[in-house]
């Protein structure tokens, strides 16, 4: 068995230098990928920076993977070596838990993630179970579809979870890697969209991506002028904001969303919860069932992420892009 | 016209005196009702004392009203003169805004309130729009119903909006006037039924009334004893509990639902929505289809509050007895 060439931190913080290891045998629902391409996100920067406290060193990220199957184990049966698949936040799942046999192994409490306790996609090939590996449909682009398995699936799942009518008034926080991806969902499920954003050239961006109007997140006029009139609104960001003022723009029974892991704790008053029926809720990626409608919703629709491309071998000049916050609108690593 | 007798505080806080108005000619979508009964809810106290700050004086409270109607306006035609009615916590809605069109009369944002800028049910008899009042049914107990109207609705109301299945494992935090109803709207509609009290006389109530468990809600090694346990938590409470540990108790796709105001901010932490795609959200009163859906329910399932009666002439004393926290479970007046 030859060694697995990966890039990883050996302490929170630090910079990414080569890596090898030995993956030892792959195990009966398991496969190896040649890994073709690897997105960058945000949460390979928390991972790689111990933010969320639960890191384990050597530290290998990389959870937007797409890759080739090389060797799989002898139990797997649904794909074929060669076939072009995509591996996102989780490499695999207890599958007999309630929420796995609920077909929600995206909650499954014992699911293991691909970059923490596990090595991830940045390195030349990477392991995963089977169940948690999908495969890409021809009709879209390899290169971008890395960003569409944690990314894109943690924005477009709420769609699906909350059974969202195309009728609805939608509105999304923060136009970057996530956010860029759900105005396009939005637009292609028949929604009207609305872009939140604090980054006045971003919103030229965000009509051509899909939304319909744009406000300024940053301006409490203009969100108290919006009072009463999204039904949902998915919030990527993980800054605090005045959450009661987006409440207030919330129609009767709208729902303000939360993908993006807002640190501290958003002080919610009850009232403008229980007044409108209003909700607030957050979510985590999707489903392998889930990611499947998605890249077939995305061939469709023709969604991909808005890519920058690095070599992997430019992994930390790649970082420092992440850093400086003006990557548009999501990095890809390719090998 | 004959003036209407009432109970009204002339100021906050102040003690209740008779206190005479003429309604005025009888519009024509209205009836006008005589009280047989009415129900005491902390919100009429809420509301005597304007702590939430919008009550205008003189306040006639009583907003659990059981009454039979005495005249109807011209236009209504489908209520019959001496029929059993209930009135709750909304006399009349716009009904042409989106929520009334769309059968969600409750969250009509221009809704009258029956005792806020309008007299409630602490009289001899009460003026409301015919369509906010609901026919009781004959197997029903009217000396009992008036709490449904506000307390009842408000704890039946979520199952119907959030479709809660049978299968689902609820708790219902405080088991005073809203939640000894919940626990047995809970029972009947198959729930697995939890009761969060920290009265433990409460406890084996609770259990007669349909609980299946009981938890001290004050007790923080059993909150986390009961990790991922819940669907839907229901809490009735209007104080601050540890919000993110009752989070904790809820199984992926869990819902922490407010009916209680708490008046404190909820510190809610995004990463425990995030991470098992719960909700936390709150809802008023329900429609009228959603209380003639109530009323249905509860004479099939001979569901009832559990009162206490004062003649309507004590009503002072029987504040008194509100305010001491030892009212078993509802308080209603007769007149």
């Amino acid at each position: 068995m030859t060694k697995i060439t990966a890039w990883a931190a050996h302490e929170a913080g630090g910079s990414l230098t080569p890596f090898e290891y030995d993956p030892g045998p792959l195990g009966p629902h398991d496969v190896e990928l040649d890994v073709l391409y690897c997105g960058i996100c945000h949460s390979d920067l928390s991972v790689i920076n111990n933010e969320w406290g639960f890191s384990a060193y050597p530290a290998v990220g990389g959870h937007e993977v797409v890759g080739r199957v090389r060797e799989m184990g002898g139990e797997v049966s649904h794909l074929t070596k060669g076939q072009t698949v995509g591996l996102g936040w989780h490499a695999g799942y207890c599958n007999t838990c309630m929420s796995c046999q609920s077909g929600d192994q995206n909650l499954c409490q014992t699911a293991q993630a691909t970059i923490v306790g596990h090595h991830g996609g940045f390195a030349d090939r990477v392991r995963a179970q089977a169940a948690s590996v999908i495969p890409i449909p021809d009709g879209l682009n390899p290169l971008k579809m890395g960003p569409m398995f944690c990314g894109g699936i943690t924005v477009f799942n709420p769609l699906v979870q909350y059974n969202i009518s195309p009728l609805s008034r939608t509105a999304v926080i923060g136009i970057g890697g996530l956010g860029h991806l759900a105005l396009q969902f939005l637009n292609a499920w028949g929604c009207h969209v609305t872009a939140f954003t604090s980054t006045p050239e971003k919103e030229e961006e965000a009509v051509r991506m899909g939304a319909h109007a744009t406000l300024n997140s940053r301006d409490d006029k203009a969100l108290a002028a919006a009072a009463g009139q999204f039904d949902l609104i998915i919030s990527t960001v993980n800054v605090t904001l005045d959450w009661n003022a987006y409440i207030g723009t919330l129609a009767p029974k709208g729902r303000l969303h939360m993908v993006g892991a807002a640190l501290e704790p958003m002080g919610i008053g009850a009232f403008g919860l229980i007044a409108a029926q209003r909700s607030v809720s957050g979510s985590p990626v999707g489903s392998p069932a889930t990611i499947r409608h998605m890249l077939d919703f995305a061939e469709r629709h023709d969604i991909a992420p808005v890519v920058e491309t690095f070599d992997m071998k430019d992994i930390n000049v790649a970082f420092d892009h992440l850093k400086s916050g003006d990557a548009r609108y999501r990095i890809v690593l390719k090998n």
